[in-house]
């Protein structure tokens, strides 16, 4: 199949911010493009060749839109992998293949793969139930504090939460869960992985999370991260490792802490291009958008070297503000050096939405990392 | 008016493949788009938020689109300044203003502008009718050889002959012309100057325009120029000089000849994103479409330095072949270091069509070069 022609039609499942900019690469190579997402409105409407609404949940919507295509990827991993399975049996490509998909959309699976495949990773126990957690607490199974996950369906914090007292798991939904030991990290850190169809790989360099002193979220991404060459080579060959054990097909995304002993452990992992990356549009060779079509059709891997240090900003909707949505202070922050804002066009905002980020890309990291927080400081997402 | 709402409209005429670029940054800025072409198969009609079918040489067709949108600008200066000059009367910004488009889009008024404000050009003599010529040849007042120019519509060579005896006149438009002296130039060299709305005013650096030795052809843009950097300074100067004068908003790229004893002659301009930028999307801190869109919404312009040395192949159609096109040695280039290929999306080629262009970036220029003579040598643009 020569990718590089009209007959090739690439599949998306998705059509958010992720999908937004893969976009921005299928347009580059003139790849024709088919995107369902469940929103009319979703980001990648517009550039997308053909545009389907549809449950990424459904099986028969999922199936038919494999049946359009030769070649079928992902930009959220919640999607209905029975349809992606029977799809793949008939000869479809799907990338990341529904073998990976099934262990990585699963938080206990996910878990459970890491301790069977020796990735270290948090100590953890699985519960059917939420209930069961309680039971485990009541009989000395599990102590305070831990970190509660949903096995199922957690997006952008969602489906997480800090569990310090019984009380802090009313209202938490009912489900499959786990419990996991809480980290004393010095850093959060991610990795991502470009795996080919044809197994060549690349890794990029270390990002570093960096977390605000009091509100618990990410406030910036920097890359590379500041740490010890040591512990970044230890943090790119576990990310690796997991990528040929888990043998997926396209970018793999994985997050990770640094112990305050410089042990590396797997905190999770997402099997497209990432927040983590965003940073790359603007400082690598080969940004993580482009690097994933080049993955899934098999072309060579690109540079994952960066030309210049990368920071990234989330802007996400301020607290007190839902309904049409206002950049303020755009002009103010692209009159800093080297920043580069991104819209992703939603019109709604509400608190803590991802609602665009921001690139600031400088020689110096440590310059850079001053410009992120004049940047920080000065945009807000509001509404009318 | 606020540039990052949905209430803003951005017009552009032309929707070829500079437009598409345009637009990988208004979907970057969710700036919403209306874009008029002729073609209903023009590679910008994917990604703008609506699309118009329209002969941009139409008065009618110009003036309506210039109603539907808060701002106007262009990709191409073929575009009917009649319709323009009313719709700023009527209060429209459009950007370019006509004033500057007028100058441009005519080559002879282009020449008598840079001679009335002492801009340095090559000697040339304006004749309303080809036949014209052929009475100053014959009574001494031109020499062979010289280079003819079409004062109007000529587009990627179209519209330009070097006749070296009376016979090369043949065939030629008969319509009004110039007779430019042929300049004996060591190199041909471009600046971008990005100049907004309300003035600030930033050039690019000097890229170089590296012909193929016998087939008089641009084979390479490179960034930087391999010029001495008084030369460079010149020419930067002399493009900012021009810039000023005209008057643009928005981008001006000045192509510009150093003649063998180091002066800098002004060839011509084109007042939108130019061939000669297309380099910047990877090499630049900011890319010359990003800054075209910040200079005609009045935003602080981009920081114009480069993060690695860039170098521009064309990927032409190739001689002998017309029809669907199809792009040999894909996967090989894309196996060469930092190396990103733009496939424009035109279906059809024909010899020494666009249809994409190819960028090279590493930290040096010379690798750089010999990368960029690879992909030269690989690639291949044919039909099926």
């Amino acid at each position: 199949m020569n990718y590089f022609s009209s007959e090739f039609k690439l599949g998306i499942l998705g059509g958010g911010q992720l999908g937004k900019m893969l976009l921005y690469e299928t347009r580059k190579f003139d790849i024709h493009t088919k995107v369902m997402d469940p929103s009319n409105e979703a980001p990648s409407r517009i550039a997308c060749n053909e545009f389907f609404q549809g449950d990424l949940m459904d099986y028969d919507a999922v199936y038919a839109l494999g049946k359009k295509v030769d070649l079928l990827t992902i930009e959220i991993e919640n999607v209905n992998l029975d349809a992606l399975e029977k799809l793949e049996e008939e000869g479809l490509k799907v990338y990341p293949p529904t073998s990976a998909l099934r262990i990585i959309q699963n938080k206990a699976k996910q878990k459970l793969f890491y301790v069977d495949n020796n990735i270290p990773t948090a100590d953890f126990q699985r519960f059917a139930y939420k209930s069961e957690i309680e039971d485990s607490i009541a009989n000395g199974g599990i102590t305070f504090p831990f970190i509660w996950k949903a096995t199922q369906f957690g997006y952008d914090g969602q489906g997480v939460k800090v569990v310090r007292k019984l009380e802090d798991l009313n209202g938490l939904p009912t489900g499959e869960c786990i419990a996991e030991k809480m980290v004393d990290f010095k850093n959060e850190l991610a990795v991502i992985v470009a795996r080919s169809a044809s197994g060549e790989v690349k890794t990029y360099p270390v990002v570093e999370m960096e977390f605000h002193p009091e509100a618990n979220q990410v406030e910036y991404v920097l890359c590379p991260a500041r740490i010890d060459e040591k512990v970044a080579a230890k943090a790119r060959e576990v990310a690796l490792d997991l990528s040929h054990k888990i043998k997926h097909v396209g970018l793999l995304a994985v997050e990770m802490f640094q112990t305050q002993d410089d042990k590396i452990l797997v905190n999770e992992v997402a099997p497209r291009p990432h927040n983590s990356g965003h940073y790359s549009i603007e400082a690598s060779y080969t940004n993580q958008f482009e690097q994933h079509i080049r993955a899934i059709l098999d072309l060579p891997l690109g540079n994952t070297d960066s030309k210049v240090a990368g920071i990234m900003v989330n802007l996400v909707g301020a607290e007190g503000h839902t309904g049409n949505v206002v950049y303020k202070n755009m002009e103010k922050i692209m009159g800093m050096d080297g920043v580069t804002p991104h819209i992703y066009g939603k019109k709604q905002t509400r608190p803590f939405r991802k609602m665009g980020h921001v690139t600031i890309v400088n020689n110096d990291i440590a310059e850079a990392r001053k410009i992120a927080e004049q940047v920080k400081n000065s945009i807000k997402v509001i509404s009318e």
